[in-house]
């Protein structure tokens, strides 16, 4: 078989994902992480003693990725069943015969696709992490400047209490920041994978563990502590917190969705030129929450086809483990797709706090129905408030309606009445959990030097080693 | 935001595809498809009277794949969500100014892209079931040429009783007949899509059912009663259908990866030169299987996320459409390669009957263990019976163990116990069910002109008109 | 390990499911259809003469459903992994004992098992069809009533263009009945299980094909080709007719909930007593909608389980088969709720025409920018009258724009315009449409006897052999 | 409709669950989660000063479990669409008049649910650990027993080269002990849910803050920084972590079972009267690998529902909510009995390191291929020592193959490659891996204080604050 034509990839790809994070999942990406994993490998035998060091120099230097070619490799793979085993003939026919033992020395095709796996996946979450950052920053901005944008929220699609536009944003932010949170773990516990053939370092003698530190040094990766062949959990990790991040810009985009409708109107994404309609004149469409709700929609299936292909049996696993590498570069354009639009979602949103208002004071007051109870309630009890309340609501003018319950006037003055049915009275500890946001918000923001390297704890492999407020430990 | 670079294509896409498959899946095909339909939407419109003949004519001339860059669409098509927009766009522009007016006449973007992929789907299926038919046939000769090879049929790992391997490929034969069936009727309701900006066919008047009629048959598409904008079940027929002929196919590669298993032997891939291994010299790998199963496990997460995808809501839905896209063209692509595959796979399979034999006997006689039950049974009663084989399959000569039990010399002979223990003698109805099996693929057969066009039930889009026996039903 | 305590049985389940489906999916159903197959193989044995008349008469004779008690089957279950080793057991026991070398004679765990869930599966289907025919009558009904109740369209999420009430129900209607064509022909094509320890028949001789067949004919179940152990495409079918079930009725429930926003009211769910809320008094939720949705969104995780589940190896799988139970279960209970609360949903709707129409008219004509287009077109050119329209569409009062472009004046009048921007005008096939789908649910309803029972094509169980029209093939 | 009647709970749940963890699952022990959280409602108020002492005093009082009936309010709860509101009517019914108005006081039906469910996964999770713990105590054991037991490894399903089963024990242990650290990370950020009706807090005041506070600490929860209503993390916290907890057990299963088939043999599962076949005497089944794979299997989807249920919008959901309780369940339930049957298979596993010898020795030496490459490579080059290795392994008794190159002996004697031959000299760094996860282990168990109650940086519950060693950090 030859290799396979382009899939829908100029048409299609842009609309899912973002390109700084697809440039780093792409073939150039990957074929270079491929080569840096070699060149690691190499120069970690040099600093063990294992390899003699002009070999590994002469390895380093061929492993340029303008040297190879894709296409070729590919073709290649398909006898071989990965495209490790093909690059290692090519690298080792490149080097000069001196160093030619030295190429690949111990390891297994495995070993260098899992590290240049874990390679691809640690770069592109870099801009991922940025995009993530960007949506949190303009959420905010939402929360602050809205945080007394009185609205309504709903609550089974039915108007349901007054909120501010700027607690919503708030719960947004909330939202992204535990999504960074637990994306920045997953990358800070992606190990490089060294274990030889058969999982022993059998080839490295006493120096197996030496090496297997090393390499992962070289490449800013955690070190495992056991191989990790046919044990998956660092992908996982990475698969929940992906898939983690997806629901939670989903979640946004479904918000915005339904605030643009037309008969609701709260907001609408800005961004001159976009969303037109081939046959709507009028129309404009809400295309990033669209193509953000549609990102979501696919996370759950490939966090689901990770978990499953985890099943991997004895020391290398037949299909399992090559079942993860395409999903693994799907979920994390996706999820790079999701947050940049989300990003620009966000920054761009065009908020409309009198369409909010106008909404909030559609349904007469009712919407302060269990305000009204509350007052009601110490003089008549709860339930007698209630059934008084709900009375009054089934009647065209709630207001007027309260207003005629001799009950009710027997404890609360017309004024009364009003105050409870101000909408701005009736927002609980709104602006406390805005600041708590906030607060989160600006803990979790990491100085410039956080996202760079490997974490000491995450030199063990075995866990996300990230504090609830989003900082990655030190 | 830039059209997305390149994903791992070229090194990673051809281990899970087939080349001729993802030749219809690609940027190409795709845009020729978009390009088809509207050409057949002009075409239909002179049919009906609604567009000047030369207007279509021109409109159809400017249809040509080569005249449109796929990568500038795509990243035109960031800002309105498909990229039908600028498609419609460019088309407009480079038709004569009198035919402007007549382009994507009275369509909406979604028909066009929907319709698209119908087509696209369907021309992938085209050598999808030539993969599948040639894997068939390739089980059809297994099943044939060893329905008298013994072997040790086995059930939760362990080895259970004899059977054939004529068998076991009679099963994987029904399993692929099962899987075209499906596949042929998915392919036959695929329906073209028109329905114009919410599925009324407002612009064309009164000759809005005659448009949706002759627009199918101009692309050999089923006609929809009504437009499938937000009711996706012809797409959920396709996506089982691979689904099916994934797990069909992953079934049959989880069966030869086990029996070439090491310690097994029963049978090793063909092909020269394929499957070795980067640290392990003496290694032979069984590459087709491990790549079918790696495909089998990423099925049913498309087949979900397209069951998922499919809760659109109102006239056209945001963002369940536009998760369907890429999901659509995976399976299509998975599935593609695992027909490809399992056929390679099977027509070069090295089947080793003496393993068989050798693994068959290994157990001296336990497997036929149910067999001497039953000779037993009659004169014992089934419980004495099974008790006393258990007890003698708990010793280490099980003949011996036997012929030492008073309780059974009683009834039987030497040679009758001799009889029991032979596996040819208790394979049942094994030969009866092969040809069983055989007439079934050979019923299934299509002839030439089968798989070719619409299928006349198929016109209403609402089923897979399709008989038990393969056929597409007149 | 004993036997689990109870899930969270009554507090939850009659929230997803519904009482006459779950009927057929409980302990008592399932054991009632494990002694229905051991009766039926008993007289299939009779009938071709492997079993004595009188024995297998006494076996059926204890195959009642009371004489066993589902809790001390599930305990002992534990020790083998099945429930039928200890039920086979019990049931020897309890036959006299002449009977006993009869009891389960030739089957294996796996037939029984199997074939029961087929049959608990076929008895479940009863229920869930009469569940969705009362909803595709309610959905014929709104159809029909409100075929020129004009409403807006929505495309992603924004008001479109005019349609009418009446369509968008012939649309549901549409979903539901491919949704029971779909379902109607996977349960034709369950079929009874009978291939003995290892899928050869041994025990049998040569009456191994007679026996299947009797044995499928007891049951009413279709009679498979070769047993399908390992082969698992008829559940596949089921479980994505189920899936497409779920996505038919969770697409009527999304349309429902939506319209029965607070700011859109165009529905609300009927049913007095229904819908309260703990906190808020004056909140009614759409409950039914709601729960539908739920539904949906746990289907094709379960349809995936299934799809996953169905790469079972050999001749009986370790784990895949066991995988399968629940989900096959849990899938047909949550159909069963979508399906009756569907039902119950749309019988009682409460349509309101008149916030229908104001929804339609408030953007003041510009859902009919399209139709104002498409009659300058012919003058003007499609690109210049889009122009235009766009232009006025961005004014605040659109009609009076448009009257004041010089360009449209040229070519039409103030009634031109007025007729242009009459909803009912632009309204394209809308009649036809409906009609169609009226039409199909006609042709589709069943006649009495048609859901009863096997039907010869399933009888090999290779396809869902059912027509576009719904109807089973004879 | 009526509640439903009950699933296949007896004869089916307990092949997947297990006891001790169901009994937390089940309708009493939900029930009495939903009534802890009235209680600690009413505490809570008393606390801030908002509910008088005594009505509070009442309100604890009557939230006992025995007062109410599971079916009775699972009948009511279907007309409110969950189970709190007929629940908080009973309770209000239920306390003396004066306490009726502090019932439920300024909450809404999901604070209460929420904040039951992570109870009951709280709950549910500490036998759940002690499963996990004494799987990982039996890995641990495995690992130093068989530090020195020489196996095959096996790649792609062929044996690869020489390990340990010692190591291979070590891995499941690795395995085992992320997955803990997973879930203990996820029970300490399991929160309390407390928002009142749309998240506002609206019914406290200033109080609000304090109630959720007290509430949490009342409860042994982690406090969420704001209302997750709609946010929906820290399930998928628990999601991913019971979804790593299936495929950790999975992996192990997986193993065993193939280490279990007839042809290996090297392990077989302990358990006398475990099983048993229905039809063949002589078999027995590994059931605990069969049912913890089946369960394995079951996982991903489950995980997939969750991710795909937390797309919820606005302040409360329309059936994203109500998709997450039975699959939540169903999920932990899972999660259960695979790891008490995993705890089970390991401390009773039947090792065989003669068979395990054996089916090293089987190939000739053919395993220690690469040893012998190594050695070679200094003096030929890696590729020639390749070549030279893969040509001998090409003959049939591979020791004397070797022998007779030439090249070889110009480099080595009979007694070097009888050395490099030796399986117990290619182990690398076997033992000093299992040293470490023996360490591990020994660091991650938790002291007897660890696992009871809420962790304070679990408080803010935004992400699972849990090292790389397993300790829930302090």
């Amino acid at each position: 078989m030859r290799p396979s034509s382009s899939p829908s990839e100029a048409l299609l790809r842009g609309l899912s994902g973002t390109p700084d994070v697809d440039a780093e999942l792409g073939d150039h990406a990957l074929l270079r992480a491929l080569l840096d994993a070699e060149a690691a490998l190499a120069r970690a035998g040099a600093e063990v003693g294992l390899v003699p060091a002009p070999a590994a120099d002469e390895i380093v230097r061929q492993c340029r990725v303008e040297r190879y070619d894709p296409a070729a490799l590919g073709e290649a793979a398909e006898a071989a069943g990965n495209p490790v085993v093909p690059l290692v003939r090519e690298l080792t026919a490149a080097v000069a015969a001196p160093a030619r033992p030295w190429v690949h020395h111990g390891a297994t095709s495995q070993d260098v696709l899992d590290t240049a796996l874990s390679l691809v996946a640690a770069r592109a979450v870099e801009p991922l992490l940025r995009h993530l950052a960007d949506a949190a920053d303009a959420a905010a901005r939402l929360a602050r400047t809205h945080r007394d944008t009185l609205m309504t929220a709903r609550t089974l699609g039915q108007q349901a209490a007054p909120t501010t536009f700027g607690l919503k944003a708030a719960g947004w932010l909330v939202g992204l920041v535990a999504a960074r949170t637990r994306l920045a773990g997953a990358r800070a516990g992606l190990p490089a994978q060294l274990g030889g053939a058969v999982g022993t370092l059998a080839a490295y003698g006493t120096a197996g563990p030496a090496m297997v530190d090393r390499f992962a040094t070289q490449l800013g990766l955690a070190a495992s502590p056991l191989p990790w062949h046919t044990r998956r959990q660092p992908l996982l990790d990475l698969a929940a917190a992906l898939g983690g991040l997806l629901a939670a810009t989903g979640k946004i985009a479904l918000d915005v969705g339904l605030l643009a409708q037309t008969e609701v109107g709260e907001v609408a994404e800005g961004g001159a030129g976009r969303g037109g309609s081939s046959a709507m004149p009028h129309k404009r469409n809400p295309v990033d929450s669209v193509l953000v709700t549609a990102a979501a929609r696919r996370g759950p299936g490939l966090v689901g086809t990770l978990f499953a292909a985890a099943g991997q049996e004895h020391e290398r696993a037949t299909g399992g483990w090559h079942a993860e590498w395409e999903p693994l570069l799907d979920l994390t354009h996706l999820a790079g797709g999701a947050a940049a639009r989300t990003a620009r979602m966000l920054a761009g949103l065009d908020v409309r706090p009198q369409r909010m208002r106008a909404n909030l004071d559609a349904t007469g007051g009712l919407l302060l129905a269990e305000a009204v109870a509350a007052r009601l309630a110490p003089a008549l009890g709860r339930a007698a408030a209630h059934d008084l309340v709900r009375r009054a609501a089934g009647r065209p003018d709630f207001r007027a309606a309260l207003l005629a319950e001799a009950d009710l006037r027997a404890h609360l003055s017309e004024s009364d009445v009003d105050a409870a049915l101000d909408p701005a009275g009736w927002l609980g500890s709104t602006g406390y959990l805005i600041d708590r946001a906030l607060d989160l918000h600006r803990d979790a923001t990491p100085g410039p030097a956080e996202t760079a390297g490997p974490h000491p704890e995450a030199a063990q492999g075995l866990a996300a080693a990230v504090g609830p407020d989003g900082e990655v430990r030190p």
